[in-house]
């Protein structure tokens, strides 16, 4: 059955980039660029993402393997604005998804289709004409939410979000854009999961969690009762 | 040889705990205290923290292992004012810790002697001396920095711990006091670890890290070089 998944490296203090780039000056200098080079660098050194950019060498590891299998169970991809202009360019003629992007935008485009079986459909009806759309076209694999850190946010906000893979980094940046803001919980409300898969590596710490969805939280007894529930 | 660690259960997004009572009122139904109590469950759970406690049953697990491990590995303690007075109470006449605990404090007391060999010594002169009493009191075991999460912070933010173990617990909180804030990092500045054991349980993941320490944030070329450093 057809899952809504995401997949995204934060470091442990839960930043998947640095402080946003104001958009004055290069990208490429800003603190944005530098924590979010940091925080996806296990990924640009594994085979798996090499080879999708037509890139050579790589190590082949957990940490690749991880990524080829990512790769491999989507059928689909959700896509913010942000992300998909930005690699416009640089993914080139051949983007690495080999399937059908859904981009959330607010300005119309037409389709535009690349070689390898990528195209990408300018969604302009909100975030959840995109998840239908690209779960229509998913057949039996899975919806992607390829990012950025902010679409992730607000798929996992709105309710549409199955599964959620964090590859945890070990770095703590101090700053920058968190993927856990903003998700419109109050004091006594949370947003429970369930690890299902833990793969270490000496990079990166992969854990999947299911996501079971909002919950009050309570008080306990501090274990004074009778036992485990 | 001695190091100096901590061990801390949060919540996915890096909360500790919910957002700080402010006094006025009981803890108990504040939002800081539910955040509490459900990212420390799993160890109220646990039998040998119950067993510490005084408490019968609980599960012997993973991770009660951990927790088991914990208290032996530690020859001594850092802990704050805050938890130590929170505790005073409820810790009873034969406190949980069977070893010296020096609470760092601006109100000068005399040391404390509780049952089962825990005590409590004062520590006015800052943290660094604090840490210095506990190691000379640890022997070959560790210092370990008990809590609360803003000492730990401190410890860390002043180059002092070697190692951190993070219990990381599958829920997003959404806001509360975090382990990783206001560490006095600049943008392109971070502290780097090394993860050196993961146990994974249904209830919470444990990654234990190497303390690296503070590092520049590099750029690199998105893996169009030759390969991997």
């Amino acid at each position: 059955m057809t899952k809504v998944t995401a997949q995204l490296s934060v470091s442990l203090d839960g930043y998947y980039a640095g402080p946003q780039h104001d958009g004055d000056g290069d990208w490429l200098r800003s603190a944005e660029s530098h924590g979010f080079f940091r925080v996806t660098r296990w990924a640009t050194e594994a085979m798996a993402w090499r080879e999708r950019q037509g890139f050579a060498g790589g190590r082949h590891d957990a940490d690749s393997e991880i990524i080829a299998e990512s790769f491999a169970a989507a059928g689909a991809y959700v896509m913010g604005r942000r992300m998909a202009d930005g690699g416009e360019v640089p993914w080139g003629d051949e983007p690495p998804f080999r399937a059908p992007v859904f981009v959330v935008t607010h300005r119309p485009r037409p389709t535009l289709h690349r070689q390898g079986g990528t195209s990408f459909t300018y969604v302009t009806d909100g975030l959840a004409s995109a998840v239908a759309q690209a779960r229509a076209a998913a057949g039996e694999k899975n919806v992607a939410v390829a990012g950025g850190g902010s679409l992730v946010r607000q798929v996992l906000r709105a309710g549409l979000l199955d599964e959620l893979e964090l590859h945890v980094v070990p770095v703590v940046l101090g700053a920058g854009l968190r993927l856990f803001d903003d998700l419109g919980l109050d004091d006594f409300e949370a947003i429970e999961l369930t690890p299902d898969r833990v793969v270490p590596s000496p990079q990166v710490t992969h854990i999947r969690y299911a996501v079971r969805g909002r919950a009050p939280l309570v008080l306990d007894d501090r274990g004074r009762g009778t036992g485990t529930p």
